[in-house]
């Protein structure tokens, strides 16, 4: 967890007596829960209750639990007379903090109608208004929570990136395809030619250190030994995936992980999540509707598994997690993100160098979610929020179309089990140079 | 099917030419139709979409699949240039009739949050108005589908004892126990003394015939010979029902039929179901929320495996559906039936005789369902109604709480699997005479 | 239980002092014993071994469990000192008797390859000897439990049975398709025209009375009112079945019941058990390996649901079995039973009236296996024998080719659920009089 | 795949023209295949045929596995015109191929009686003359082949260890608890006290390279930039696991991963597998029988999940595979093998440095097993050896009691799920040095 880092970051800055942090804290706060809010417009009510897989969980809860999440980790540990709104939320909006207590189990999610969605509008705006008065107060109180405000925004922000994916797997369930957001403009392009950049082999340090927030699983920075390879360009297109599928991908088992190939027949698995074949075309559900698969587009909503099977086929690999930060290094942090308002991956610009690091999608790598060494994890609920996820999970790294750019850092490392595919994520490729 | 009784019936009435039988036919459709609706106003946008269990469906899909059911049986017959709301609603809102085309799948209907609580009460509403126009033609036309929204309405009544029963299902998951409606005014009764009443063997006559609505499966009238019997004078009681309890009744596989002892470990069953123990005694969740369980109600929300266990822990059986039948002949339709508002079976009115054998639970029989000697099963999806279910399930007869009184007949023949048990479904006792 | 029936009936014939009694029992104990011995002569040592499913126990359990049944019922009764070979076997054996304690789940009978072949030959032998030893002493202590014998013996002769069919299903699961008996000489026949016959409608009996054994739930014998039927004159062939398979039975849902449509496609039934289609023509295995489909044989290896919808394709239904017993009365109980040395079904003889109503196959009846009016269960484990099932399950009638004639009676009732293939099931059709 | 390293060693030793490499590994194939059915002379042909697990063979089908894995990539390479001794065999015992043709399913293989234990004996020894009659010839097609027998020998002892395992699981399930060879004189002693040794950070070489037998996932050789660590003296005792189950291990969540907080109240888990509580004191299940937990042995049979669990409680960590085997360079190659007869772990032996590196239990380690840097996957069968199972298992080093000590190496990569237990798997604590 973040805390000691930010505790550290803010202690530099002399926060204890620094109204300015605080208060920008303030309006971070602010536009965070805003944004939630905002991202949750389009909706109809009937739509924050639904569950369509144990991995995704109902808008509401979404709302809900993020709220609980402020109110359990600064309103209880700031005000011991804490009285919350209603005694059970703190059962039924935990996730998975065993440390806290007992939990509302996550596949029954979808099995609760109330509260209803007001209430839990009502809910937030009970908790912003304390959390707020607090931080306002500049005490020595709300510069000691101020770390897990912080934490409890990031934390938020992931949950709107979740609040886009399992929103659409909802929509995408329903055979009338409905609409959450229209496409903004559309624009046409084709793919720039892929290419490949060679970096040299040598001791790295990769991870985060020094100020800024970063999550305890980024941490300690540390050494790493690479050897020299290859990295593609720019993530790899529908187009290119489509050549993939018609060389009879999905059906020559020499090219899948064990595991894999027995997922691929069992799931009859033969397109990315979300794609249909229409009237002898490959169309794609988006948060826009039902489209034809744009070639030049990145692939996205394949597993670890698909991509792995990808880039076999293409004759390379997947990037190992410390091959991606390298490469990472020193480019802009800009890209398609949420804050495009296109929900989806977009063709990337032409240009010189690694494009598309950041943004659009999730890039899958071949590096399972360990422990940096020297990690560290904490006592309490702040430990359980990365560190006992580490065991059979692959790392993805750059963010997506769906997440905010204020979230993203070069060391920030995703995780997801290998067959998931509901988030937008992709395959870049990499390569030994021999 | 109803479909040729029916017909008959109203032919006999001269239908065809009788404006009045038309006429009051509306009318019937309008209450049964508004009071479906009417049983939906306690209810949150969000208590119409989800659905606990398969066997559960949601309120909106209720809503929906029973005005499917007049437009495809109605209007798409009446009008062969029928024009829908929406084409994939006969997709959608099919409950099983394969002759009529492929369903979405019943253990889905919770994923879907479109259409939306509002359009499924436009789809109602615009059904409605082309339904009632045809009926107030007094044509041909409407004298031909009569007989069909006479069905409609009756399956339509039964679909609102299922908005009772999964609503109640769905609000009795969620550990805040929403009420669905106050219970009126509480009166505390004691349970009368059970007594037993014997009847004499012979040949009997049971079925329906003559004019009259009646299901296809209540026909023919038929002969059936009875050994002599007796009869509990009323159903067994929550009191009753905890003795069995308190005697070890779900520790005691010696009382169990080998089926029901595979389900009562698995399941973990103690109690009826919607029984909790607080703090030492028993409560049940009841549409009018978490109350104490009241030893003179007949208990209700057993399955099938447990009221054969409790009448063989009683030293007695279940009575088969025919002696049930023989028992109930000439007795009054009346009972504690949705009408009462209660929704909860209620403590039995002193007197003599057979008491309530309708209405407060339906009585599960020991007589599985099957078909009537000569039974014979209409073409077409009319056919599909009753006679497919003939397989594995048991008959309850006299309607529960949740039942309307106008859909009750001494024929009527309910069935459930034995180890249904969110019905409002109970005991009553029968032995021998030796 | 038969046991009061058996005991009656002993005593009518004076057995407390009758020696030949006794010594008739013993000569039958040692015939059924050494049958069941001699039906495991093909096998070897592996193939006592396998669980090809939970319905099917290996051979080496049913030796032992048999066994167990005698020195339970029988020696442990008779002898309180009664020194058992193996204590754990008391465990290990005990089929479904929860009034004798725990049993080693069915599931996983085939988990165990201790006690070996060769040892649970030795515990048949430790049991025989002190069984007989004890019918042999013609005492008062051997006359009380000789009714216990008896049904051992009819209890081993099930028993019989099931060796054949679960051998059957264990061979038939191996590619290499072993052979368990070559099959004597083959002889070509065609199927005689099937004729309907005709039974008049009245009150009849059903059921054993008298003297000569029965299990308890033939009892009692008891009045049933028939409507007038008839019966066809002998069971469905393959060359009839094969043509409602031609005509697209299996992908028809109207011709089947709504369970069975749940069945059809997800075990992708497309034939009878046991039928493989090689090089465009239907095979089906047999004990005497895999060979063509005979035409003119009864069909075989259908489940409920199968016999079901082939009835309803035929126009027809199935009998009931009061219908099956009032049309069996008088009529000789002859047969290809398991004496010919066949174990599979054979085209019937010529002749008038009706055939094959014994052996060949168990004739699935349209009545669920319910207690007759007045039946009386037994306290203690020989209550657990038969009535304890009745829920779920269908009657069948006539015996098979795996049945023993000894063992056959026309007020047999035998049950299994639905979906049940592994026995030598088949069909007869009956239709009412219009 | 070790084909062209092993190619590449036999070329260095001039084999294509060297009788005596040849010789000796004819020699290594007759002592190899030997050992095997040497392992096999304690059971019972009952035992042979029996699956517990879909993860654990019947031996029949590991004797014969390992015959097809030469028949296959050794006779018919060598032989274009080879006569198979059974044509099904091919698909019968073929475990994972994807490239040489469907498979027998993996779960089903205890489903099969025949064939028979002694035809596959007799199947051993029709591969054995051939591919010794090959060998013996010392032709250039011998030559060509030999790395292929050497892999296939390699092959065969990782079944034998399996032999063990799998059968061990068998002889478990059996409430008789079947002793599989009694264990040689007992001593008794007590564990040495845990010390541990310090390594210093740098820059180090892992993995094989040069001369002598690898697996294709042990190259190439290549650098791991290590931190400064510590590694325990010895494995964790059982002494030490209980000293965890009495403080609550079992029963406290933040010592678990997620996954194996899932894992552990849905499996009752409770302490290693294998272990009973008999009168108030832990037992084992060992190949010797049921015997008293002896707390100077190593603890084994626990899963990763309980091994990082135990490193929680223990304020350490696991080791990395790298930290393993820098650790273990220079020790001498010796242990308690299945050479020892044993077939259990023992309490190590006094001395300084590092104990029990080899044999006794395989140590869990912290590292996923991914592919080393530059690993190339060989095309077709041998492909499939190791590459593909290249996610979501945890690498494990140094051989247990069931392995052999020719089969072991430095550099050494087993690799099983977080949850497997029935492997002789144990623990090794290492952490950081701060």
């Amino acid at each position: 967890m973040s805390d000691p880092a930010v505790a550290r970051a803010l202690r530099d800055r002399e926060t204890l007596g620094d109204p300015n942090a605080l208060a920008a804290l303030s309006r971070r706060y602010r536009e965070v829960r805003r944004f939630t809010e905002r991202l949750c417009e389009p909706l109809a009510v009937e739509d924050y209750v639904i569950q369509t897989m144990p991995d995704a969980s109902p808008t509401r809860w979404h709302l809900a639990h993020v709220t609980w999440f402020f109110e359990t980790l600064v309103l209880r540990k700031a005000y011991p007379d804490y009285r919350p709104l209603n005694q059970q939320f703190h059962y039924l909006f935990n996730s998975y903090y065993n440390s806290l207590g007992e939990q509302w189990p996550r596949s029954r999610r979808g099995l609760l109608s109330r509260p209803s969605v007001k209430e839990v509008y009502e809910y937030r705006a009970y908790v912003d208004r304390q959390v707020l008065a607090l931080m306002e107060q500049f005490s020595r109180q709300s510069a000691q929570v101020a770390p897990i405000v912080e934490l409890g925004l990031h934390h938020e922000q992931q949950h709107q990136e979740l609040i886009l994916t399992d929103i659409k797997h909802v929509l995408a369930q329903n055979p009338l395809f409905p609409v959450y957001r229209p496409r903004p403009g559309e624009e046409s392009a084709e793919a720039e030619a892929l290419t490949w950049h060679g970096f040299e082999e040598g001791l790295r340090e990769v991870g985060h250190s020094g100020p800024g927030f970063a999550y305890d699983n980024e941490m300690p920075r540390h050494r790493v030994f690479l050897e020299s390879f290859e990295l593609a360009s720019r993530p790899v297109t529908n187009g290119e995936y489509l050549a993939f599928m018609a060389d009879g991908g999905y059906q020559r088992p020499e090219l899948w992980l064990s595991d894999a190939w027995m997922v691929v027949p069992r799931e009859d698995w033969r397109a990315p999540l979300y794609w249909h074949e229409v009237g002898g075309r490959w169309h794609s559900f988006t948060l826009a509707g039902l489209r034809e698969v744009d070639p030049a587009e990145p692939v996205t909503h394949v597993s670890y598994y698909e991509a792995d099977a990808y880039a076999r086929w293409a004759g390379a690999r997947l990037p190992t997690e410390a091959e991606w930060e390298d490469a990472a290094r020193g480019l802009p942090l800009e890209g398609n993100f949420v804050e495009s308002g296109r929900y989806h991956p977009a063709a990337g610009p032409a240009g010189e160098g690694m494009q598309q690091m950041y943004g659009d999608v999730w890039e899958w790598t071949a590096s399972p979610y360990t422990p940096y060494p020297g990690y560290v994890q904490e006592p309490g609920a702040l430990g359980e929020y990365n560190g006992k996820f580490m065991c059979d999970q692959l790392v993805l790294r750059g963010g997506s179309c769906a997440t905010s750019m204020s979230h993203m850092r070069p060391t920030y490392r995703n995780f997801f089990p290998a067959a998931a595919r509901w988030q937008f994520s992709g395959i870049r490729l990499a390569r030994g140079i021999r």
